[in-house]
């Protein structure tokens, strides 16, 4: 797939995606939500990967979604099986197996902020605003962000921001823990690379990714018990791994790990481990 | 209903619910929930209704239950099926449609503070003070507060405060977000109306009640697809509805929104979309 | 059993378990897991234990799993069924009955700090230094770790410490929320004591025995009704009992109560509530 709404760079280790509709404040259409699902297969499956940095061209992240078409914007005719193109995106961001990190290099409003809450650090410059603003289009909350949300806010902030619609800077966004810091405009990608680099360089590639399936996928797990058992297989088969053999050695040398697994090849043979969710627009909970 | 231990006043679109025993500090009786479970009734089916506050009259706002009836306060002759008065409340206020904001204007303790952990937001007096001093009585958490309270101040803060039954100021009920802000207690209610009109002022009612429901349901839910789907339902109808053309289009001209849709009529035919969840006592998790 | 790698010492009505291989930094091995195990089973049987302080001996806290094996350490060859020694013990504290208190003196990395998310309220010396170093050890989370600790410090912080592996201070680790409340060396045992005093001193046990476990088994639950179910049954069984009626009184006559309910004796026929959930690695979630 060629990319016209986002760039797609790998460097040192690092994929960089940009949202790259400068003119148009980098709104979101149907067009940009299958490049950024093609985008993210790609890393996953790419070793040269080991973390993912989302930012947007020019003076903002993303408006939200492309309003040209005016008042019947959100008017769909695709029968009852219509699927949010955010929540595609952001069950796709939800799957990665490659650690995401969100640079709000400016505002960031509805499906903006909100297919950004998969990611796993966000990061703002001082000139982000962010808003959940569909109670004031005549809409609701969507991208999963019911889910996201409250799990990242709490659902008290969560409430207040929806139910308002209110845009705020990111002095607010961080006192809520919407993101974890706040930068000067020049400083917020280097910030961004500097925690991807922490990671690339200091860890294992397929560790991380268990690690970030493990994490995600137990927020929703109804008692710790599911966790044990599947640690107690995550633990068994990378503790025989070449990998931890490495690990543990370099840290007793005292020296930098070389880890030779690769996310394409040596996932344990349980991964993934969880049942198929297809998409059901009957099947509420 | 007549209400005789809560007042209930709506003016310009705000619902204000007072708890009304001032020379008991509004301590909680039966009949007091069953006022306030009808009240929160006759709010969802009032499109006159845009938000609810909850407040206390004179300078208490709910000293826990009337211990009038002594050391046998809590020894009900109920039978197997007794049901506990505080739960009734909190489940009420987690089905309202309307947003919900507490207002502490002074000491709320013990069922004071856990009938409101379902509201959506909660402002204090710096005059306020709170306990969760059930075990300090011999008896233990109610109004369904072990589920809520430990998804608002986490599950650390929730121990503590459960196991000491400690009675604690307004700074920390801050500092561990069990309350949002502190205000002078002059400006307490007008710091809750100010948030009531953002939201009356700005939204649309039927994308509020039906975000109100969406983000306390998927607080529950074990994975985001349960989100993805109800949102791309919840959009798809939203989207198609005159309050979405009118959202869009006054948002375009930068105009003020003037939303036709109504709560008691407009809520889409999915809605509610959950299954029933009848009490019994015998059916613990 | 005897203690070899801990000890085990009640004063007054609180447990200290101190981690006691100083010369190792209380390095976690097998032995160790059993004894934990085992201390914790001994403290729920016995009623003059109120609350449990865990530390380390000398200068660190638990420097995690006992490297002495070399880059084998991980290379269990236990056969299909290997269970995860942390997990062990990490889910024996979730079951705890009595309020358990980490208090972190040293170094606490890898197993040494996950062991503790199931307490209720951590404490860090401002020696203390926190690592969820797996990754860069080639292994991933254990003891059940990806369930307890995105509950405690929220999905995005374990993330970037989980993806990172960074050792941090106790300043990161407060405000992340890790722990509650730093403090000088010499300071740390006196608070968590005074903390267990708190409770100690104040609440029925048995109150305090069936909240830890509502609080915690509630974190899990889908939805509010759960709770409400079960504290319908509690209090009408706690409202009954003796501890209630003295509560209750005391409270009325502005007296220190005394609890004459024993945990060893008077917890509710209804407890435990919950059906087993028996471990066996091949049913992940």
């Amino acid at each position: 797939m060629t990319y016209e709404q986002i760039t797609y760079a790998v460097a040192d280790g690092v994929l960089t995606i940009t949202l790259d509709r400068p003119d148009r404040l980098n709104a979101f259409t149907r067009q940009m939500a299958d490049e950024l699902v093609d985008a993210f297969d790609r890393a996953d499956a790419d070793d040269d990967v080991r973390a993912v940095v989302v930012t947007g061209a020019g003076r903002g992240f993303c408006a939200g979604a492309d309003l040209a078409g005016g008042g019947a914007t959100f008017d769909y005719a695709d029968g009852p099986a219509h699927r949010d193109e955010g929540g595609r995106v952001a069950l796709r961001i939800f799957e990665s197996v490659k650690p995401v990190i969100a640079a709000f290099n400016g505002p960031a409003v509805g499906i903006g902020v909100t297919m950004m809450l998969p990611a796993d650090v966000r990061l703002a410059s001082t000139t982000a605003r962010f808003g959940f603003v569909f109670a004031r289009r005549g809409i609701v909350l969507e991208a999963a962000s019911s889910w996201f949300l409250p799990r990242i806010v709490g659902i008290s902030r969560a409430m207040e921001w929806a139910a308002t619609g209110r845009v705020f800077g990111a002095d607010e966004a961080l006192a809520a823990g919407l993101v974890r810091s706040v930068h000067e405009p020049e400083e917020l990608l280097p910030a961004a690379y500097t925690l991807a680099r922490e990671i690339a360089d200091n860890t294992s590639p397929v560790s991380v990714a268990l690690t970030r399936q493990m994490l995600w996928r137990m927020l929703g797990a109804d008692h710790p018990m599911a966790a044990h058992r599947l640690d107690s297989r995550a633990i068994q088969s990378r503790g025989e791994s070449e990998d931890a053999r490495e690990g543990v050695t370099a840290f007793l040398q005292k020296r930098q790990a070389h880890f030779p697994g690769r996310v394409s090849a040596d996932m344990p043979d349980f991964y993934p481990w969880w049942p198929d969710r297809p998409f059901s627009p009957l099947d509420g909970d």
